[in-house]
């Protein structure tokens, strides 16, 4: 019998920020047929509230630096503001949602990044994925909705990137499931050419990657992205898109879909 | 067939604010046996927060006036920051908890208080307690941590007062379970002489309720806590109990028992 579908769909930031653009993304979320996943973050909000509480954000590399206070921002943007105000505008859109964090039904069990060059603080790379707890949530007919949030299983609650929780649920599902992720972002999807926004490449796989990077096409925060969607392939996720939020319509197909 | 045995256990904000009080009730609470609930608010720490945040907390007749700004530090604060980390901490003693408010599979559905003398704000007054969808988490043997939050359907989040949520949580279960009440609370439970801490009175029903209140026994801020007890006990509750934290245990008897 072959496995029925499960996407999981992860927003960015920009998204989030925007009400209107929060709106308009959730509706089309709603529509999407079949089994689904809502991943989010929140960090463009958690810095704002930090500063208002006067905890100060630093990043290296991209990601944020995690001490206690703004662990506690984040379990309060992610986890309460952001998701619990997706959930409540998803049961309007009669989608019977669920907000969770890895702590919730144990389903995304990690482990604090170990110290090398960089402390990350209270930071969590993904170790288990509990795809049994969280089907039976979606055998109830609930769709669940992510924050980037995990816990080690001793009681600590840990910052997980989203992109991150994205993939490896993704991954974690695939034994029941044949799941495709949609990173939903800014740009229409990857671009041969980086400023012009309508030369969306359609259509990746581990051959026509091989020649983009050789041509020099893809670089800089492309590239990390992509190398994480070959693993997740690689990894039993059938299909991966990128693209702005559009891509959920069918009507769309002006995006990048990565496939082996 | 007998209808099996469902606790509701609602803990106060002294409770909350305290990591070791945290910590010591909710060893207590793993150890409780059968199905449970968890209710908690955390209004102390949202009241802080919001002064962090210059966001002043109004309080008429000991409720607080929930306008749009206070409404998302309760958002954070009550599903974020302390909901999440029960969760977190339960899970570490082995029970698979699953952090909710009402908006989360539209387990309470509640209508925005009318304006009346005084404008509540965002104040939520229960309609429904979806307690078939929340009888599935029980019944995949997830323990449901409800913090004081519900929604009207329409995409809005209300707070609403957690000892309401309790005993509406109570009563909405009580067509397919037996269910009971623990207030944990600062006392040790309804007293005889208010100045007497060990004076606990340890049962009431209706008829004894009559004849303490004729007696001028029970007053003040009790009254209205006892009348939402019998309420709640004339719509199914099969008992409830006030008292501190280790009326959970098994071996203490000190507290009070209130039944029909």
């Amino acid at each position: 019998m072959p496995k029925e579908k499960l996407s999981i769909v992860k927003i960015g930031g920009n998204i989030i920020e925007d009400e209107t653009s929060l709106n308009d993304f959730l509706k089309l979320f709603s529509k999407l047929e079949g089994y689904k996943i809502l991943v989010h973050g929140g960090g463009k909000r958690a810095t704002s509230i930090a500063l208002k509480l006067g905890i100060q954000s630093n990043m290296v590399n991209g990601r944020r630096i995690t001490d206690a206070e703004t662990l506690e921002v984040i379990t309060m943007v992610y986890g309460g503001l952001v998701n619990k105000n997706i959930v409540a505008k998803l049961q309007a859109l009669n989608i019977d949602a669920i907000g969770l964090t890895g702590a919730d039904i144990n389903s995304i069990l990690s482990k604090k990044r170990p110290v090398k060059d960089v402390d990350f603080g209270f930071v969590g790379d993904v170790k288990k994925v509990a795809y049994q707890s969280i089907n039976k949530l979606i055998n109830a007919n609930f769709t669940p909705v992510f924050c980037a949030i995990t816990h080690d299983g001793n009681g600590q609650l840990l910052n997980t990137n989203a992109d991150t929780v994205t993939s490896q649920l993704a991954i974690g599902m695939s034994p029941i499931y044949e799941t495709s992720i949609y990173y939903c972002f800014e740009l229409n999807g990857v671009l041969k050419d980086i400023n012009d926004k309508n030369s969306v490449i359609k259509h990746i796989n581990s051959n026509t990657y091989n020649q983009l990077l050789e041509q020099g096409i893809i670089a800089d925060g492309m590239l990390p992205k992509l190398e994480n969607c070959f693993d997740a392939l690689k990894h039993g996720v059938q299909t991966i898109n990128m693209g702005n939020t559009n891509m959920l319509t069918q009507e769309n197909d002006n995006f990048t879909r990565i496939t082996l």
